[in-house]
């Protein structure tokens, strides 16, 4: 049966990056038995040029309808001054809520023929496989009261609200204790329960949900500031972390970075299975619209391409072909060849089409 | 004129740690004219164990009479189920809020000598000097409504409340642009605009202070979660970075981290001049309590005395007393003593006393 794809390319480089991994899909459809329909449209600030907002209700209605959704990045300095309910950002976080997409799943793994390219030293990163599972329709992100109003004496005040209901922590919870299970068995959850009632909460459903159902899960708790030395210090220690909205934000690029190629990281965004059957999930790379170097053929599609692969795997359950996906990845690295971002002596230097092609050769 | 200074050492490995600052103290006041008078008191799960609270009205009273405080460090697992408001790290939290200690200066350096402690590579670590402006007196740490209540359903629910005025901001703000013209001119104002309206506020209170009356310093602007990916991909591109509590308290420690000698790193907590022409400060290593190896007499006490050659600079106007402190720490380092946490091979390794009596030899 054709699965339905819609593609959201974005702004930025975001549009060149999802033409390889379309590129990519073809040669999946030509040597497998699936099939696909895809239908792109636009999102973040390609849509604020072409209809004036950054996600029209088109969209919303076209991505409830796949089967998934494969998205690019939103973002860049032409759309600074929009205004706040209308910038590009609009565009993925309002996905992410329309489509119950809570769990964002971002691994971080290095690959043994890209360990130079990190700043960190090979033997803190070599053979890391960590993943962050970070809730992505809560927290600071959608609290409310919100937004900035002048008070009498002129002085301006801005508010955000960081929620979390104990239905919307054990929900998470789940995912991270499903997903270790098939990985280390090991979560490390991540708040700031010295400070914070609502990582207190946090933590205190984590470890009830623990105690009730995945006490055979090793669990362990972690400040979100001790956590981002620790990153530094011995990112190896961690199997699956478990945090919130914001603190995933910062710790899963934190983590991306040591790695030493975001160009790389593809990530998986996913809801609750509907009444269909289906589970809503979004596929994007990690790294942003990289404004700086957008129509230049200097990005990586590989993260891209990677999130294509993540989609065959989560959405299709095509193990196999998605591991064909992966390991075409990483058998263009072992040629040699590389884009600026992870550029290293003695490789060959090459653009985003030529690398996008060169991972189409089996 | 004597100056008083109230010591408050805390839990863990605060007391060791003190004890070899104040035999620094001493030598301090036996080699030059400046004469000091101590006062000792309890804080954190300390007087938590004597007086039933984490900070005494008695102690809030001294600190505001003294003319600098010196602080260790607060917590350890002891004090887990002492319940929220009476948990150790009101201890701190508190003595911010109340002497108005608003702005956390942060620095992270690298020592030459121990540029092989950290997990990066030495070339993009080396030299590094760069200093963290951290809010300490608003956002989530302090923001109302918070707590966690039951709905009738008996769904929890856990609240906090990032609030920040365009008071606050430019009054933090002028602390980061005033030490920039000490040193590269360069302030990084870091927020996440893109999602929270206080961040979008703090932007535009920065950068309307910025061209109203520091214009000559080099000002730029970036996301919170890009930044954290900055520090680890290249962190020498930092001169000052301006931001907010809580993405101050995780990009600090982030920071802290990659210099690779968390044991080295002091602070300062500053507020507004007072009526009597004292800038109440508190002076306090960016390591914590570390539970693990309280007692043991393994703790690196170098971050505690440079706290105290910072309060000898910052509070005393002592520059030059300051630097022979600072110069007798790395003089021990170049001798190649080491406490466990910066320990390499073909070093000394000695204890938190040995370590501390060799910074007195002149
Ligand atoms: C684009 C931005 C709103 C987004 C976020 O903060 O969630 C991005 O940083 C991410 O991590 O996906
Ligand atoms: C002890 C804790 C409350 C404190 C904070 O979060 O501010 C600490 O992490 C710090 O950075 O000084």
């Amino acid at each position: 049966k054709e699965k339905k794809i819609l593609t959201l390319a974005g702004d930025g480089i975001g549009p060149e990056v999802m033409e390889q991994a379309l590129h990519v899909l073809d040669w999946v459809q030509e040597n497998s038995d699936l099939s696909f329909s895809v239908e792109k449209d636009l999102v973040g600030g390609a849509s604020i040029d072409a209809n004036g907002v950054p996600l029209t209700q088109e969209v919303i209605a076209k991505a409830k309808a796949a089967d998934a959704v494969l998205f690019g990045s939103v973002g860049g300095p032409k759309w600074d001054k929009v205004g706040f309910d209308k910038r590009p950002e609009v565009g993925i976080i309002g996905l992410r809520k329309e489509l119950g997409l809570f769990a964002n799943l971002r691994s971080a793994i290095v690959f043994d023929s890209l360990i130079g390219a990190s700043t960190v030293k090979p033997e803190v990163i070599q053979g890391l496989d960590l993943m962050i599972v970070r809730e992505s329709t809560g927290g600071v992100y959608f609290g409310e009261p919100r937004g900035i109003e002048t008070l009498p004496d002129g002085t301006r005040k801005g508010v955000n609200t960081e929620v979390y209901t104990s239905v919307e922590i054990e929900r998470i919870a789940r995912v991270a204790f499903e997903l270790a299970r098939q990985r280390q068995n090991r979560v490390c959850s991540v708040e700031k329960c010295n400070v914070m009632e609502s990582g207190l909460l946090w933590k205190e459903v984590v470890t009830e949900l623990h105690q009730k159902e995945y006490s055979d899960v090793e669990l362990s708790h972690m400040l979100a500031d001790n956590c981002a030395m620790q990153l530094v210090r011995n990112p190896k220690q961690f199997d699956t972390i478990l945090t919130g909205n914001l603190f995933g934000d910062i710790l899963s690029d934190l983590a991306a970075m040591l790695t030493g190629s975001l160009g790389m990281l593809p990530s998986a965004t996913l809801g609750s299975r509907q009444a269909n059957g289906v589970i809503p999930a979004l596929y994007e790379p990690i790294h942003g619209s990289a404004p700086d170097i957008a129509g230049q053929g200097k990005a990586n599609p590989l993260a891209q391409i990677l999130s294509l692969a993540m989609m065959l795997r989560y959405s299709f359950d095509q193990q196999a072909i998605s591991e064909k996906v992966v390991h075409a990845c990483e058998a263009v690295l072992n040629q040699g060849l590389r884009t600026p971002d992870i550029m290293s002596d003695g490789m060959k230097l090459v653009g985003t089409e030529d690398m996008g092609k060169a991972v189409l050769v089996e």
